[in-house]
């Protein structure tokens, strides 16, 4: 148990962030052997994530280590730090020697801003798709887009899908499957309405003011 | 945004615990109006997941109101504290008054040690299946056995399909469906191994092997 790390994995976390983005692809990765996971933000303070839980980072923008893979998400709070300009000099420095780069749902309108996404497809939250056109990213709408070596996921949930498909491409296949096995990861959705093509405009109209209903919280959050 | 909680919901968080079998139905359920969240332990000390995060409580056992819905879940770390008798005794007296009795994954088999299944039916993680059967349960292979106000959910990523289908239990079937876009959980697993059926002896025999492998970093998880 003393080697040293194969793949060293860099999770960001920052306050309002989606946490199931995030723990998603920490559950499928912490899981494989030889990865070693830090969990990044500016201090080693709490932060709370936008489902209003705490966590702690166990490494600063300022003492992580050169990383092979950097994994950001998004939240409700990633406006606020978004244009923050540690945090985009942080990413851009780690993707200029990262073997991938990597985000979930909203985490590639971050990759776009740090100039990470320069001519690649990438995927993100359905909600976020105009803003991440907006920054000159062709837009894919797959669950997860693996353009080179940039792995991106769609929103929230696809953090699973996006997490076995690194394992796949880091470990290899029967890793993989293993490791969707053990996370008795055979989805059952409830509803039909995973998708805005799926859930109709109706739908979609009230979720985005749904989802506006859910900002307040965040003033806690920050 | 001060009326009082509509339903007061209580997150067991314990050192081992699996985060994403918690985080699934709190990313979901957080997003209700009026859903006021409990994250309990017996201190308010971090607790380490078993993918080696830190979270932090907010309640403790000693202090928690009572609660409308009651949730617990699995994890590498939880046959350690699973037969700890002041969790018993908080399980079983919020279970003598909540409104809904919950799990997702190996949680089942606390409320089972509580003495909450009794005639029951429930759902755990595959591997934990034998040993509810061995407490008197009767186990559903569904991924979510709702059984009077028993809900339990299957392994790990079954959570986020328990969170929905309690959603749409205290807020109806609209709002569920609205949480589910929202969280865009239109799953594409990348492999058809996500249940032992599907996956077939030969795999499973490996995963059981995998998981044992994951067992050792527990020694820090505690």
């Amino acid at each position: 148990m003393t080697d040293s790390p194969k793949y060293t994995l860099g999770l960001v976390f920052y306050p309002g962030m989606t946490s199931l983005d995030i723990i998603g692809p920490q559950q499928v990765l912490s899981s494989l052997p030889g990865v070693q996971i830090h969990r990044i933000w500016k201090t080693l303070e709490p932060v709370k994530t936008d489902d209003g839980m705490m966590v702690l980072p166990d490494t600063t923008l300022a003492n992580c280590p050169q990383l092979d893979v950097i994994c950001i998400g998004g939240g409700l709070g990633q406006v606020a730090v978004e244009d923050d300009p540690d945090l985009l000099e942080f990413l851009y420095k780690q993707g200029s020697t990262a073997k991938f780069i990597t985000s979930v749902c909203g985490g590639s309108v971050f990759l776009a801003k740090a100039g990470l996404l320069e001519g690649y497809r990438a995927a993100t939250h359905w909600a976020a798709r105009d803003r991440l056109a907006q920054l000159d990213v062709t837009v894919g709408t797959e669950r997860v887009v693996v353009d080179r070596n940039r792995i991106t996921g769609g929103g929230v949930t696809a953090g699973i899908d996006f997490g076995l498909t690194l394992a796949s491409i880091l470990y290899g296949e029967e890793i993989a499957k293993i490791t969707q096995l053990l996370m008795e990861y055979n989805p059952a959705p409830p509803f039909d309405t995973g998708s805005p093509e799926q859930a109709g405009a109706e739908l979609v109209e009230k979720a985005m003011l749904f989802m506006q209903g859910m900002m307040p919280d965040l003033a806690i959050a920050q």
